[in-house]
């Protein structure tokens, strides 16, 4: 059966397979203090453009994001998102779960703007309000959109000039960076951002992410955290092998041509299906396309193809989700198209 | 000057103080475990009909809140409340400090409704999602507003269909009581709730509220909660002295007087504004008055009286909010209205 | 019937009562935010001798304990103690509850050395271990002890050594200043310590404890953490209110006036129990005593005069503890040492 | 260089690697819900002749002990546990963080025991002390010993007869299992606990444990809770594929046989180290091995030889403390013995 229901269903791209086949038996030490995370730490400080910048190897994206979270805010400061951000949607309170509210704003095309922030400013009054702290944003957003230069870079200046930190979920970051729509490259969104992860898991990793925290400050005791937090893997160099194996060749590694190939895969279906005349519940730019089918059609398709419903049915009609990823072939999205094509 | 700003800026009705001074020598147990925190007990049990209720003699309303829900809740679950709700908009993040997500929801009248409900269930998934378990409200709301018997009712109803609990915060219980609006006995209110307090702080007492919990499983350990949240008085008999005092005649009580003065003092404040074609932030059915004045006749008004500010300026207009209590003198009423139609 | 069993058992000193009851109708601002609370901070900066401290109207021991440990540790911080402090042994986990670890030390005495400092550096090793971070400690001890200005110099030395800070429980503070074998004064504490509280409730007080904390930092957002932790008052000149009464008059107040009464009732029973042969379960050199007696005497005892057991029977001889306050009367005294004098 | 430093320093098994590749290229659903993950709860099922029981598929220990931890206690209950336990001596404060005391027990051996049990109740008092509800240990212990049928027996017991849990945390299960000392069956250890968990991080799996939870009450909602403390894994079938490559034919598994094999290195290091007049640190009964050195022979001996120094010197002798694994190569052990015979 076909299988566009995530960009995870599947394990890892072979030359990771292959990497941890190789080292497998090397005697390292533990929880990440070995060379092969260290060397992956210098690939990323390299493919950012910055040698201050501390990375840690994460087991998966919300121990990145609680972590972060809870390690650089204070008791009694706050985050501030959209509604759809995962770090709200999808992580079962686990933010809240360390203390700390998430603001939440609506977004409709899943973007957090400066506007927002100001908003959550004005709801602020004095030690009877949480005081916004970190602005979480996804990029691409959990409906694939991506944010712009000048969007990211209005929202950071919106942060500066609030005393906020900017923090970038990229369990998709692989997707937003090759996205044909895309002018923001890494070197500049690390720049932007106080701190954010390059998504493995999503992106042909076995599993594991790559926390990247700016300057000493923000680093201070993170390994604490992150064992307090319980995110600290006994065999950690298994991420640092993945993403040497990854980001081998800079930005003509497999981790960016795995990425353009979902994407390309996206594009295809959301341009074919465009042309059949669907409509689409978000203008996502990335592997996640959005298609809205009359829910009989979405039933039949449901029985060749798995994919997830993302929103309930209205007026007869029903958005689906469908994920393309590095392991996806053309002949799925052929199917899928025809498919398609067939029932409307 | 004249003092508009809130119902707890005078100590305790005079009866309150003779109780505690005419027990002031008295020897008992601490932590509530005497026999006048036993004595307001019954009265409360009496009052509300329900002589299987647990009552707990707390500081404050925030603590009422906090341990409820820390107690109630298990790690995973949240609590649904209007974001205009006291434990969401003024408690500086104190329900997350616990653990759990306050779910918002957006209540033009600062109430929630079924619906609400309703929506806070079809944002929720799977183990990816906190789970909805409790709807915290106020009666009467933040902004004045009062639950009529049927709202509460269907609000009641839905939760049981849920499973979920209902909460309300009874900060200022005695003017929804009390007030001319009002359909909605104790009694009936009790009935429809899982929990709420009988609030004290806020009409007359010197400070303490009266946690009701209805049935022993929601009651079980709830004094360990206490303690563990830090809200056991040693003293505890201070506020059961002060609520022997408050309820002392039942429904004819200076509990209920104080309350109706309160309504009485906005009532006259309403009419009279009204009447000057003043139009007012909400419909408020209780001791707190939203009038919303030209920019620079607030700016005037604030230099003889005191009060708040409730919104930021639109237009040139700026909602304020005057707070009666059983403290306020017709005398205080008059003055405020001459000095607003002196200005207007 | 006689009771020994706390000094939290009565309402407050007259002259406390008296200052509610002059100060009851005035229209203050909430929250700690009046004049009240503004000159009890004032009186005591001048009694401690330090115009930089900041202090904080609370409403009991538990919440400055816990609120001041939360602000001022980060989450993988930790606090030592001796495992008979309160915050570890009376207060049900509420220090946990805020996610910081107690690390525990047998302590004879009740007293923390820096030698326990010193064994919790020992287990500390790296990220997988908590920082300890702050020495909780109470002035006088839990039983009764108190630390001579050579201890405490030790322990802050100690303190400053390893970057940890130095907290002192004053619940008892005046018994602690007013012992005959006190050689530490109230100043000199205050420079020994980061911060502490000055116990009102089990000193005459209605309810309520001042805090004080040394500069600026260590105070940052403070009321914030207090709203948060559930221990803003409302009427929070309340306390404002109650201290100006009690230190009235400064070292000649009835603060110190009060502990020394209570005090001198302590010495009275010791030395007479002594006299009689009596042993003790601790050197306690404040207003607690703890005989230890035949069962069967002890049983006899709680017939007509109300203590606690403090520990387990062993050897068919029970400790006891017998609480003095402000209003312990000297005849109280005499009933008990004759009972007991009666009875072995 | 010869490696002794930990269990966790290689890869996996290449029985285990094998397994990840064969499945690598396969879609299934996420977070677990695979048919690996379901036919590896089947064996563990099994294995341990419960069908009843909940099988997780975690990705270390310290989620395993800290999610069943929040998960199985109210916010006011605690954990009774040996100060040496890893929950508490290298976790981090992680189960604090989640609100719950850790109650220590000096325990010379590294057990826990009923007469541990019965002091934790001792100080047990009423609202104002945590309430002891989950026994934590860990088989093998963290230095190495194990208990007997009949200590693990009279364990459970006292759990039961004062209505607590008993958890085993079993990072190192295998080696006790396969100890020649060790006279308790996974299936008697099964009926004695409440939930445990079978380690693969340190017995030849790439990364992962599986807990076992017996009952539903005990594993309702346990997901979320899973998720909520960041511990679910997006390609959760890793740990399913291997632990199907773990299990595979049960008692004659490489499970059983890595464990037995690391067992015999250490028992070679343990009796030749005897011989040469060595004494222990531990009686240790399973693949780590405590030798005490003068401090200048361990110096020498970490120049050839990695291995982590276990407890400060004392008298110029030191413990160190070797891990044996499946790895482990007997040329390794006959080298270190070879190199510390020269030495000493």
């Amino acid at each position: 059966m076909i299988y566009f229901r995530s960009d995870y269903s599947q394990g890892a791209h072979p030359k990771v397979m292959e990497a941890l086949m190789k080292t497998n038996l090397e005697h390292t030490d533990g929880y990440g203090m070995d060379d092969h995370c260290r060397n992956a730490e210098k690939m990323i400080q390299t493919l950012i453009g910055d040698d201050d910048c501390h990375v840690h190897m994460m087991v998966g994206g919300t121990p990145c994001n609680v972590t972060f979270i809870a390690a650089s805010l204070k008791p009694y400061e706050s985050v501030v998102s959209v509604r759809s951000g995962h770090a709200y949607f999808h992580e079962t309170g686990a933010v809240e779960a360390t203390g700390h509210r998430i603001i939440t704003m609506e977004g409709a095309d899943g973007k957090l703007t400066p506007e927002m922030i100001d908003r959550a400013w004005e709801e602020y009054e004095d030690e009877h309000t949480p005081l916004p702290r970190l602005a979480y944003i996804s990029q691409p957003t959990e409906i694939g959109t991506i944010y712009s230069k000048a969007e990211m870079t209005a929202l950071s200046e919106k942060c500066r000039e609030k005393d906020m930190l900017l923090y970038a979920d990229g369990a998709r970051l692989g997707c937003a960076l090759t996205s044909r729509w895309n002018d923001l490259s890494i070197k500049e969104l690390a720049g932007l951002c106080d701190a954010f992860y390059i998504g493995g898991t999503k992106n042909g990793a076995l599993f594991g992410e790559a926390m990247v925290i700016k300057g000493s400050a923000l680093n201070d005791h993170f390994r604490w955290m992150i064992k307090r937090q319980c995110g600290l893997l006994a065999k950690g160099r298994l991420i640092g092998v993945q993403f040497e194996a990854l980001l081998d060749g800079g930005s003509e590694s497999i981790y960016f041509e795995m990425a353009a190939h979902a994407n390309k895969m996206a594009d295809m279906l959301r341009e074919s299906l465009s042309n059949m005349g669907i409509k689409f519940y978000s203008n996502s730019q990335t592997n996640q396309v959005f298609p809205i089918f009359p829910a009989g059609v979405a039933e039949q398709l449901a029985r060749e193809i798995f994919f997830y419903k993302w929103a309930p049915e209205k007026d007869g009609m029903i958005p689906i989700r469908l994920v393309t990823a590095w392991g996806t072939k053309e002949d799925d999205v052929k199917a899928f198209l025809t498919a398609a094509g067939r029932l409307i």
